[in-house]
């Protein structure tokens, strides 16, 4: 809610002073189901270049990706860097098969399916391609120049139409043996027969259904349905289109309507349930909270009862050295995290090479 | 309960053979409450000395580490391993501080708290001394030389009076920031206020409260005195010490009992939430329960049946190829896990000062 997400760039890429730039560079591409992020990245983490393309997801992988490798070229020789971009962070959403580098079923993108898209890129741009799941990418983006840059490990909930996450243990990415790890959407905070369904299908009572924004109207909706007072109510014979986690946000900022409130604690408080048992099972020190849906972050005093709550919620059900050595915040790059880890990642993988 | 636990070596240490036995050899010193279990283990995992010493709690930290140090000392002589055995592997219960090389606080050794372990043995013994959480060390073990000897990253639960857990990723343990990783007994499995409380005090609704010896043991007395039928209503009006787990395991074996099948599957249900949740964190692959409470193990029909509601469980609330790509069994290495892996994680800490 408070990130920007910069539109598509129909002018083509924005160019970055690059004399202050500390080179060699990397390429972010950070594939969606509307559109393409594309960021060169410096070894400092500065953005040297970016565009967002359409995504024309009917078009199908290969037009889009041939549009990619047209940006990549055009920018690197404008800049003045061809040779100098040793490597490139790919990122999509899952589910996905990262050792075959395929994209295996992801709902957003039905026609890239089975796509073998990192043999695609390598091949279009000539260098090797680091490939992860989008989420993931947005946690190293954060553990490398965000939130925790100081810290050896940390975990990233984004809270967004899902609830995706990333961990890393030691600086290295929790990338998981079938291409599955870092789901902390999909840990379970209800084990009871009534609990709610995941967004996306699949399981009940997984963390995904209590604090994604689909979850949080979902919830809202109920409420008002069993007759619940709020000035939301208007929204209700709408269709499902007209009530948002954004107004559900609104209407606690502007009006401290009481559903509203309640709602958004609620979900805190489901939060720090998940938080907990993350916590427990990896002791990370940091716990950042990014994606769309965080009721206005740290600048707004919804999103700071929303953080507070969580917080509370883990200070209940943790141990008192735990809290006090975990530090639970907002994220800081914003929509730009996911091409700025995938940039980091690429520069990981090209030390490791040398 | 199938697993054997190794009584106090009252003639001293057994020693064997160590002709095909490879240099370098590394100590493993497995800390408890009741007995120190020393194993000095070569190159490849073959134990080829180990003594189990009393702990006498009482007499403190320094006096069971004199003997220690004399029994290391005592047995690198009779086997002429003098200067090959660089690094020493040491264990023991919780709380700890693994930067600081203290025993913060562990219940089962009052008079060694704030004992700066570590130190003292490096002093005692002349070289580098790696530190580990107990439970940690056997998921090491397990994870060098056991059924995760083929995988990158695995999980170990280990089910006893309490549920202590070990998580590896990428060849790496899960150690913690706080010195608290890999505490999977302290996930949440049940988030409601009326969850049952956890073994050791601290929080509600800890899988540790569902799936210990004690829970079987709590949930079967609860049961007992609601007036279910079963062969062990007699063993209800004797004090706690008359109701065990083994005796609830008997009675399912021995008379099907159907109170105790209830219970037995129950506690795979719990197991199964637990490890759903692990799993979709962190997909490692393969997930291995160690500790005595495995109901016979693979060995059983009741052990059997154990596991297959756990995978059951697992497979109804996970996706299809996570379930496919994860293994679910019972550890190998029984009770000497934790001295094999100690001596396997001063290896690796010696492999790297290479």
């Amino acid at each position: 809610m408070s990130l920007h997400d910069s539109p598509v760039s129909p002018e083509g890429p924005s160019i970055h002073p690059i004399d202050q730039a500390t080179a060699p560079y990397y390429w972010g591409i950070d594939i969606g189901g509307t559109g393409i992020k594309l960021g060169l990245v410096d070894e400092n983490g500065h953005t040297v270049a970016y565009q967002k393309l359409p995504t024309r997801e009917p078009e199908g992988a290969e037009a889009a990706l041939n549009r990619v490798a047209a940006v990549v070229s055009e920018v690197e020789q404008r800049l003045g860097v061809v040779g100098k971009v040793p490597s490139v962070g790919l990122g999509a959403p899952g589910p996905m098969d990262l050792p075959r580098g395929l994209l295996v079923a992801p709902p957003q993108l039905p026609t890239w399916w089975d796509y073998p898209i990192v043999a695609k890129i390598a091949k279009l741009l000539g260098r090797p391609v680091a490939f992860l799941n989008d989420a993931n990418a947005a946690a190293f983006g954060e553990f490398w120049i965000g939130t925790g840059r100081y810290a050896d490990s940390m975990i990233l909930l984004t809270l967004g139409t899902g609830v995706g996450g990333g961990i890393i243990v030691d600086g290295e990415l929790v990338n998981g043996v079938n291409s599955f790890g870092s789901e902390c959407g999909h840990i379970l905070v209800d084990p009871s027969p009534t609990a709610r369904l995941c967004v996306w299908g699949g399981g009940r009572g997984q963390l995904e259904a209590y604090a994604s924004a689909s979850a949080v109207v979902d919830r809202t909706r109920d409420r008002l349905t069993e007759g619940a007072e709020s000035s939301l109510s208007g929204l209700l014979g709408g269709g499902d289109s007209e009530l948002t986690a954004r107004k559900v946000y609104d209407a606690a900022k502007n009006e401290a309507d009481p559903l509203a409130l309640e709602i958004i604690d609620e979900t805190a408080k489901w939060l720090g349930i998940g938080i907990t048992t993350l916590v427990h099972a990896l002791d990370p020190g940091v716990v950042t909270l990014g994606g769309a849906m965080n009721f206005g972050g740290a600048d707004c005093s919804i999103g700071r009862r929303f953080l507070a709550r969580i917080t509370d919620e883990f200070q209940q059900r943790t141990f008192e050295n735990v809290f006090d050595g975990t530090t639970i915040g907002f994220a800081s790059l914003g929509a730009d995290a996911g091409y700025l880890g995938l940039a980091g990642y690429a520069r990981k993988q090209a030390l490791k090479l040398l």
